[in-house]
């Protein structure tokens, strides 16, 4: 949903390989010569969904490395699917390695049970919007939606910014539902939605009716869902907002939820459970530069 | 393992709050009035291992707020048990609140899974040392080593430049085992121990021959570890090595292998395939400054 | 608009007076004594509204000075007016006086003239919402934005991640209105508006029949305005979108564009022609520390 | 007068662009497709002088851009003179179009009130050195001196270490004219000139007795300039000191001022009160990769 | 000569601390208990000039410690003396030892050798000021300056903008010392003076008459040295100039180079020739906290 | 000992410019036209072991220049060994000549060092490590360490968290050589060495005992140092412990020291107390664009 120029992610994996290499790589330089050039491959140790693929291509290019992509950032890999092909310098290759996979196994990890939460529900029948939220690793914002992204989620708010999004919180502060959506929708810039968490039916009601554009029901089971969906119905405010649910959904129990007909499911474990795809860089062949 | 004095950790938390802040939480200037004071907790809404506090304690003193600590780095926690409680400034702590959840989270489903892995490793009698990988989120590699050692796991490697470590993709380009670990011997620092990764019984004697100070046995089955347990004690090479065992360990199979009388077991998935603790902040009281 | 927690904004201030100060300020040091404590005022030499005021004095605080703030973010002032009363180090404050006075001179000037802006309008009797755009001095985004805000004007985007909005050069490409509304309405992520730039009334209802929240109609005359109102009034799309007018649009025509009943009016001037509002820092009391 | 090797400019401009784009341009990735090769100018909407062209050049051209220079740092151009062809990526011109333009108009704006300025002077036959100072917009120092430069302009000071200058309010601690001066003078460093800010012709006589290298005469009326410049000749003083007035002059007046003979003028209106340069940035042909 | 504002300086102290301490120090937080408080001393081991006192002190501060500076910027030392006690946390205290040493024992040492070069020249009756030049430590411009400054020395030009220097290189491209000065001369800005490097009396005598505020004899010997002052003397121009000798002066010979009455000597060696004074920091008092 | 990939060294070195360039070169830009293609040797004006070469030529390359490397890193030079040969824009090397010399002849002068060193204690028979320790210039912790290293130094440990190194300080606090290393031994990573710091013989037997993997006799006499080998060799221990000496040893008492026959001497001086390799950039050649 979001488009960098070139450099600023190259600035962000620049930092991450500064993090893991302190001082240098005492190992590369002790035992590998200089000049040496080795192609090398990136393969999928497991089924799923590959992420981060051009992220990480970009970076290499930059370090001097030929790269050849073989599984496009989105597309579907089997155990032994080669993603990438590398050929470079090897002391920069083997310094860089653990950066790479680090990355590109936790952003295919979440693409690939983003792609599979939105299977089940579309196997099912459902239009749902799947989305992730802010639960992500700290400083890993724009990898983790943009993971969610190529696995075919929502990316909800890109960050605090762009939404206004009135939560719980929130709203032990300032008591009153309709009092918060009004207080917002007076001052809020004409570019941005209003949303409101509800915690039930009533206030879901007021929300719609003092504006919000959105409104997320906060741990609603699937029945205080369908009650409220039908009150809005009743109202005439159905189509005056888009109707999100949060809290306690997942992967087994998505579907149930799907079926109550609204408009967007959010899952924060997409993002904060993460079993980064088991991926693996193998050298398969040695040169002299 | 490691001690970082002030301003170091609080620099990174504020980097990771910036990018989610972007340029500013609307939703908290416009709902929000300025000048009210708020209590808060952070809960935990599932048993583990608390890991982050700490660090977000000192963080949060600097923005100001007065943090009471209520259950310390390393400690257990049940559901609902109070980890911190917080005073200050409604408006600073609703735009933080995210980040620093985001971080304890993470790292206390970090340091839950250690403690529970190395819990079976103990109850089924065995000390062997269970350490985590390099297979961290990139950036985090300090917290996420941090929580592993809170947990009561080893941190094996802080970064690149601290451990000899050959691996099979430098002997995919150096050949021989023996050589590399020559090679390195000749030229390493004596502040540095020297491991290699090898793959067959007969490359873990040449390894400890050449004077390795550690070898990893990579994706070694159970039956084959204790095989070349034996030819080291054969050889009388046991008491001069440690032997780490890394590959296919996880937390179901694990007693399996610390049975074997390895020193160490590595598991990449503690850090790579991570379940952040579910724990939520709640606020309880709300003042006028 | 926005609200950024301690740290952030002090953080870039120290930016623009590491720019200013280079290697020391070697005035101060060679005529100005170690402990010298100063009180001064900063004060308006003109009539308008100050901004920058609140955020200056926090960095001022954060630098161990004493700030009374006279004056408010966003109250008027007039010539002789004392905005900040500042008590600390003389050497401090002789060395940092510029760069101070030159983010409120030009907050306030910012926010002096979105305010004239807005009083025309008003007082002619329209409730036109006056917008900026993203015509900003480079690396001044927040503070560019902020002024306006402070002067009753709309902060539009914050960036280019908070509202899709398609501008000319977009079409030069895409080629169609409708097209264009339709790809970006099929992968938007629903917590975002979706706004259009057209160049003709048949464009304009296009899009509102495409599905844009909000279209802007690029340096359209009043007369153009009103019949492509009408026209959306005939269709019954009156309602359903958000009209905003930009290009050709200044202080001395504002109220002509206001006439014709859009809902937002966006002028590039008010922060990209800005006339720094005449402020000066007098120092009124000389003491030893 | 300043010359800056490559690198330092295009991280200067990329942080410019990082503000702006936040998590990335939403526009251009769910509109453009990936591949789109796309020829663009930038164009002048109405006469003035150029600045920045070159800045951005440099800065477009590591992004991948084929740039052609037409109106280089420095020139006059015409409503409709194209300053620069760029040919490059879609997505990527799109996300920085608003970055570049924001930059180029703000210097040439600069670069055209500076020229504007001196051309009065010198059709008025005085060779009157004209100066900016450093009400600078905060973080442009660099640009905002540059453009003055282009424009004909002395730059003044380029920050706070490259010259003493003594100001009010530094007097308003030391008292005394002459004690300044020499207090300056007995520990600056022989690579640095000593100016001093008079507010009598009193004041004037003693500061270029004491030893100052030039005198800033601040908030002299002409004819009191002209007193002073005739008690400087008198006195055999003239010779040895340059002569700066500074505080209200502008566009309008400065003839006036430089009938006076004295060497320098500094008007803070040419960096604080600034109109951007209309200018815009079309893309004129679109082509497959 | 030059004055930084709080913040500045801790900023690139805590930078260095942070590229010693790697992901922290790991034997402190294995051996030292949390909340342990020391009281330590940092003490001459030979005698000197001290140095950089004032700025770690600053930095200690901020890290919660307090200090009580014993010997201050500037002043002798003795073996034995006691420069600062410093009492605070231990487990800072321990990780940040290092880096404040390193800092203030190489500042000691280069104010120790420029005071005792100037004390040789004023014991033997000259008043030649003594410089350093730019041959600093990379990253360290204004520590060693500030240290020069301490030890009574003239810190020469701050950077490369603060004064023009037209040196050999310069004239292997331009040719001719008086064209080099006179097109310098035309377009530089008033607030900077012009120096040139010259390499024979007759360059030394048309660089003056072209212009030049400060001429540097570049490895003149001091017979050629007197030469050149006597012609300055014979053609009236001794007044006009201030006169620079630089290559080939070190601490034994520098006498004999004052003794030419020049008016100033720079040093290279002074800044890249360091023996680091000799300082230890002890730990004299432990207590619970 | 250790490998940096592209970028990072790059990164820190262009910092050291833009600390040295501040608002940009005044004198080049005044001087030296546009467009101006130079030719220009680094050569060595004394005999000496270069170092920094590769680093420079690295950067210089990403500026644009064609760098012909005549001495590598590590190599002897004789006054007038051309080291480097370099082709590209006059302007860019001009401003750039100053911060390369700086690198180059500080880590040259430290090699040279080294190397010397080293040499003495082979030619009188033996094959003691000669190592640094920490005491480097703040900031230049990589290429100070590297330097020794290139003239066949030991690096010892590269930071805080790659070796156990209990210190005085540390044993001010805990009291007993033992306990320290039994607390260090009880939770250390198994992959860090332990070494502890002794004062006294008795010290030394009981940190060998106790575990330490290498002991640092502290300002032992060379008397003193024999006394503890014997006792080591007396209780069986010799081949147990690595014994390193630090305090007091210089370039002229080494060999002394190297004939106790312990493993490592570590002098501060070799880092701490430099003399920069005299080398100069000359340019021999101007060349039109």
């Amino acid at each position: 949903m979001m488009f960098l120029p070139g450099g600023i992610l190259e600035e962000k994996i620049q930092g991450f390989l500064e993090e893991d290499i302190g001082q240098g790589d005492v190992t590369t330089l002790l035992t590998i010569p200089h000049g040496i050039i080795v192609e090398a491959e990136v393969v999928a140790e497991e089924e799923g969904i590959v992420a981060g693929i051009e992220e990480v291509s970009t970076f290499l290019r930059d370090l001097g490395f030929k790269v050849d992509i073989r599984a496009s950032n989105g597309s579907k890999v089997e155990k032994g699917t080669i993603a990438m092909r590398i050929v470079g310098d090897a002391r920069t290759l083997l310094s860089t390695e653990r950066t790479i996979l680090n990355l590109v196994t936790r952003m295919s990890g979440i693409a690939t049970k983003t792609r599979r939460v939105i299977k089940k529900v579309r196997d099912a029948g459902y239009k749902t919007i799947i989305a992730c939220t802010r639960k992500v690793a700290p400083g890993l914002l724009y990898f983790d939606k943009k993971a969610v992204m190529l696995g075919g989620g929502d990316t909800h708010r890109l960050h605090m910014d762009d939404l206004i999004l009135i939560k719980d919180n929130h709203l032990a502060i300032i008591g009153d539902v309709s009092e918060a959506v009004k207080r917002a929708g007076k001052v809020a810039s004409f570019s941005k939605k209003i949303e409101i968490e509800v915690s039930s039916e009533k206030e879901a009601l007021d929300a719609v009716e003092a504006g919000a554009n959105i409104i997320m029901l906060d741990n609603f089971s699937p029945k205080k869902i369908r009650n409220t969906i039908s009150l809005l119905i009743e109202k005439g405010l159905r189509d005056k907002v888009f109707v999100e649910v949060s809290g306690g959904i997942n992967e087994f129990n998505v579907v149930e939820f799907a079926a109550t007909e609204v408009d967007i499911l959010s899952l924060g474990e997409i993002t904060a459970s993460t079993k980064a795809l088991d991926m693996s860089l193998d050298i398969i062949k040695v040169m002299e530069e």
